[in-house]
């Protein structure tokens, strides 16, 4: 059945063996990347009449097809996508088919068309990505003033609001999507024209088959060209720091709509409850979004594995680490889809979420209004607040037991009680953050405001480069 | 759609959220056990009048045609198999499927249904792995004789023989194999009866369900039973561990099939070649086993990350663990399969073997012999050797050179250069090798024949307990 | 100053690379374990006429001072232990130290001495996770009436009690504790005799050497001897398994330590507070012993990518192996012995988690009751249930809404709603459990009491085993 | 002992609990950072009046004592370098060292720290990274005319020359120490700030104490910046892609060097030999090597593990990633200098590796040379070529079953075997290679050339780079 195997090593190919080695299951994510560096390739050797215009047609024009029809069920023996490839263009074009080989390797081929591939699904994750950080940022907005506790070692630390823990996810993410724009500075090159692992003597000029492909530039010595998978890897790691960060994010949505935190509700259509246990809610979407941060660790575990261990030039390995990369992008295009459809249907509890803004939780703001009102040095404060606030947890604190505790610190009778507690009201603690990036409603509702522009010019330029991409495809394939 | 939904959620699931958390994709590979655990269950409440016997009878002929003509595509909104056989049942029988959930919940029914598939796939594995062992002992067999270099640190190190490295493989094989049992151990436990996470008030007979579903005991406390995947990381464990072994044989098999190296031939069959370098012959077999280390592995991480997290009882996060443990189980049993064919038509290159066993190869056994021969301190014997290998490898070395060196260990004219490079020929040192586990032939003999007894024995008790189970199936789905 | 280099090398040895390749830092571990194999080995050789028993004693000697009084700072172009104790024993006795690479390369003695270590280590490991084992059964001994809720999903599942619980830790945790039994039949199994790679003529008798090592047995084939680490893969599996329960329950303790679930409180000497924000008590131990399965975890990551690419015999990536097992060891040994401290002053908030477990909480058992006292088909009676569940969840739950929805499934004025509720009381819940391994009291009590017995056994074992090996080594170490 | 605990928890910690959760020992790492963070601190409080003149120069004073001379044992009830700094500070003046806090949180603290650290350490590995690029590249330009074969899946693929296959390992290399200015951007931000978790009512200038402190700007929202560890997870991925480039030059050093390939011959001075074998010479410095891409996936996995399962603000977990850091900064660093002093003493075996590339290794470009002068089609000239490489193999090639081959192909007589393995000759073959980045000795030659520049831009943008920040760190501590 191959084409290449008659010769040096007769026609058999064991079944099971060809199936076992096989890359065509997942060489469908790369069919029509691979069309268009073949189409490229042929289109460039007529140009420098090494194949004739009508023969390029009659190809051009089969891999259409194939793109429009891919089979369904293929035979292994074909070994992969370029078997396939140049099978279908011999049987148009004995000749071009047989070019294709020519000053083109499936080492090269392959690792161009992984590289087209790759950078498309980036764009389009990163689109989807958009979508849920800009429900996030939405939401943030509505929730720029409603109180709501802040969390460190999940013991309840100061008092902020739901539009600041929203933005601090987004901006999170966003930071994340826009690194898929210098992480494509690092996929976007081509190694088209390294041939097997050498270059070749065959006329190719690389920098006008990289244009032709929408590279941005050329990797240039060969064997680096046609072995290296670094950018697989660091586009695993990418897509592992957005799964955490989406991972967390779950893991927040699954703490705080716990009964016993009972500061959010989840929307019901995204909610199951127990086959035997009717009273249940269970976050199930929450629990399956924060077990594909495990997901994206697994697939670079496996990818990270298979690259260490390789000397010299191309080895059959390789073909098994870029079905890694489509799973973490499937798994991570699933999870911003439904969370982005979800988010919007959260509700806040506000009246739970402010209560567990109450003394003595707003602590340290009291502890600097001594710094500020009194000059008292803030350890000293720290410390007469900590006293304060073992009273108030042991059901003592009253005006006399404070008077006492501040007496301790020369400020007897400076300072009511009441005075006091109304100095820890979460409204008045929000307000009186002053720092950059701080939860004050304010500062928050800039930062949303400025994040949503930014979600907005980034998505422009991903559609922008998709649609450059699909335009030089189409080009390509047509003469 | 759920039978559960209704009265606390409302109808509604959102069909994007369903999709997401649905686990009825993967819940394919567990469909006939959780019938069985079904069939099992109706059973019990039948005998405990609970349920009457044609109501019984109506729900196990739904559950049989169920399993013989599993659905293709099923609504996500059912969630998974649990919820598809329940709507089965109360189609055949509305009560036999209302009373599927009474001291029965998801949690202790898919912890019982993976349990009895893993133990399955694990038995049906380790089958196929001992065709690999029994392969690689038959060669063994066959070049017990055969003279090839044993290698470390890549360098060749000492005259062996084919049969004794093939024997190495087969070894470690076989005692992970082995390890197949005490592994059984762990996961043929029943959770059934624990419920949904505490026990239940309904009347279940633990002892009695794990009898009839084929377990060898009961994991007792409730929590533990619904909860605990430490069965499924040890035998993901087990897996990696035959994985390396595996990887370990394939990187053999890539590097002394090389040019350089010329110790060995790949069949033709099990080989590909180059589409633009037609003189190159892959061995893109053993490069595809290798890397299945790493996909274990992989999946090992999965499990492991997303397990490591969790606090109390089932959350659906557990759902996701399981497929990491099939798709490892398939990984390698395709890998033992297509190794176990390969194998038998490997071919030594006995004549570059024996070459690569050449002085000064044997160095370490001529020391030896200084020792005993001459009473010569090891330590000694050892620089000695050297200095002659030093001699060997600049070609210096001769009658003279040889006498000088040995004058400076006191041995001047004690041996002739003709005598001690005859105490270096490899079948002489080979067959001097005196320890157990040795690779004299007689010692390789030996070990091959008595391991080719354990692989049929273990074989044999795996094959018993297939058929066991498969008895115990068929008689909890009819009456 | 190597003794091995003269000769073949040259004596000079670059210093950096003498310090990046030297295992002297991490051999500390073992230079007990190779004394003892260093030790046999010369006693083998003096029974067999090899070497005077003056020269024997001397060398002895040497290597108790040597274990007795290890140097602070080695040379590291002296590479390893083996180094090491080979010049050391030479200085005693040139003889005796000339002897011990005769018939014993660093390959099999290095093997054999991590093996020596592991169990040791493993034996003392357990005794720890014991200890914790301990102080969870005792714990859960003193709460096995208090009344706790169970969760599935973070979400209030079912009345339990505190005992139930920690047993079900426990569980875990004894389970993996007595595998480690089952594990040291795969570590206990004796590598010397097999040189470096091929066996030896040397008067070995590997049996012997093996029962004076305290190995139960063999491991034949001398390449797999050699070069075989599939033990330690198992043994870290086998330590993540344990340090996945800790984190979980660690998790736990994080969990129903907060404010929000409020149901145990951790003692504050093991607790922290802010620097900033007084009101706070942060569970650090806890935090810090979730933390360990990811340390485990990165340790098998990082042996099994190591084990995994390597051909043939002994390469020096070995050496880079071992040092992960005993960090992974250190980490679980601290964790174990600070949280057995921590465990005997947990405090239960017994209110609080009796009030988690109010209705809807019980609502399953409720419908367990329906389907006992009126027939009720359980789904139906689910159904019902959770009809109830959301009129107390939204407020409206009195007798004439609990009428019309008993109404609709037939049971108008079959129940009032006291009766009802008092179905759901905690207690009377709990005591209702019937089925082994539930969460009623006495079965807990029985549990609990049986694995007391266990553990108790378990550490004399391991006990016994260690006081056997420590008599084996001094025996060793003196005529 | 902490000056924290008082109040709230009272002064007891248990002395276990305390060394458990300390972060002191790896502290040290972050020592110099972290006392540049305070300083900086109390400068813009005196600034702002909140602090006298003299109370600060007291303070910084401390301060540099403290760098100059760290204590070697720290109370480990101090918690943390901050407990210490405070201790320290307050010693020199109650109320600078009261202040610390005010404003400041060790969660923001802590974060700058580590990023100020991460930059240092980041920027001092790219220059050691650097230094072996460097030795590469220089190599390589010795050995631009050098013929060497390029492997395909270990099998002898085409001629190329070393300085080729040196390229290929400098050029990847340089990509990665190339991207470490990108991560920088990621990095160096400043969390300072941010306090505990949401900004402070504190008179705290967020952009001036980020300029002080050498950050390229600020990262906004209070909960991001103080939680994230991002930069840190993208950095060890950066790492571990550098650590892969290590290793797959680590294997092709060990491969090249075997004596079956002995393309290469490594220095002595890098080598070891055996103990027990005298002819061997071991590639121990290339074997540590490639171990290390394990460790440095080891680490990440670890950071991975900890981060993904995190809700909300700081938790202590956080701690224990940071180290992992450091382990891999370590691992390479020192690898970088040994790979870098070793490889200028790397000798070629020139002879050898030209007959590795001697026919019918070429035969992909006799191939191409039947295209260009006979017109033939690449796929025809394929499988022409295969027949020839065949006979070769089989030794049967002599012109009559060379021209009959010819002949099948209507070649018959148009080409002399003898022209046609001219057209094979290496020299001939490497000089024909026409495509940016092939082996051509002139194109390897442009690329090392352009390569050296480019490393000596780089290096010395990094080294003003740290130069600048040193400054920043003295002014800072001073007056």
């Amino acid at each position: 059945v191959s084409v290449f195997r008659r010769g040096r090593l007769g026609e058999r190919f064991d079944l099971d063996a060809a199936a076992y080695t096989s890359s065509l299951d997942f060489d469908r994510e790369i069919l029509r990347a691979t069309i268009w560096v073949n189409a490229v390739h042929l289109k460039l050797l007529c140009e420098k009449g090494a194949l004739g215009s009508e023969e390029l047609e009659k190809a051009l024009k089969a891999l259409r097809r194939l793109e429009e029809n891919p089979p369904e069920k293929i035979d292994p023996r074909l070994e992969d996508v370029h078997g396939l490839i140049e099978k279908v263009a011999s049987e148009a074009s004995e000749k071009a088919g047989g070019m294709l080989a020519y000053g083109k390797s499936r080492n090269d081929a392959v690792a161009a068309a992984i590289r087209i591939r790759a950078r498309e699904r980036l764009l389009q994750l990163t689109l989807q990505q958009l979508q849920l950080i800009e429900a996030l940022l939405k939401k943030a907005l509505e929730h720029v003033e409603t109180i709501f506790p802040a969390y460190t070692h999940l013991q309840r630390a100061a008092p902020a609001t739901f539009g600041f823990i929203l933005h601090g996810h987004a901006q999170r993410l966003l930071r994340n999507a826009e690194n898929a724009e210098t992480l494509l500075n690092r996929i976007n090159l081509s190694p088209m024209g390294a041939a097997a692992v050498v270059g070749t003597s065959a006329p190719i000029d690389r920098l006008r088959e990289a244009e032709l492909l929408g590279f941005d530039g050329v990797l240039e010595n060969a064997l680096d060209a046609t072995t290296s998978r670094d950018f697989l890897l660091m586009m695993l790691a990418h897509l592992f720091d957005s799964a955490t960060s989406l991972s967390n994010l779950a893991e927040e949505m699954v703490v705080y709509s716990s009964s016993e935190f009972g500061l959010i509700e989840l929307p019901d259509e995204f909610s199951s409850t127990s086959s035997v246990m009717p009273q249940k809610k269970n976050p199930v979407v929450a629990e399956i979004a924060r077990t594909k941060s495990a997901e994206v660790l697994g697939e670079l575990v496996k990818a990270a594995v298979i690259l260490t261990r390789l000397p010299g030039g191309y080895s059959l390995d390789l073909q098994q680490v870029t079905p890694k990369l489509w799973n973490a992008v499937d798994e991570l295009e699933r999870s911003f889809k439904v969370m982005a459809k979800m988010v919007p249907s959260l509700r806040v509890r506000a009246e739970e979420a402010r209560k567990a803004c109450l003394p003595p939780v707003g602590m340290a703001e009291a502890a600097n209004l001594l710094v500020k009102n009194f000059g008292l040095n803030f350890r000293k404060a720290h410390q007469l607040c900590a006293l304060i606030a073992r009273l108030m947890l042991e059901n003592e604190l009253d005006e006399p037991s404070f008077q006492k505790t501040l007496s301790g610190f020369g400020l007897g009778n400076k300072l009511t009680l009441r005075e006091f507690l109304e100095w820890m009201e979460p409204e008045r603690i929000v307000a009186s953050y002053s720092t950059l990036g701080s939860s004050n409603p304010r500062e928050v509702e800039r930062m949303v405001n400025r994040d949503l522009k930014r979600v907005g010019e980034l998505r422009m330029r991903c559609s922008e480069r998709l649609t450059k991409f699909e335009e030089l495809y189409c080009s390509a394939l047509n003469l």
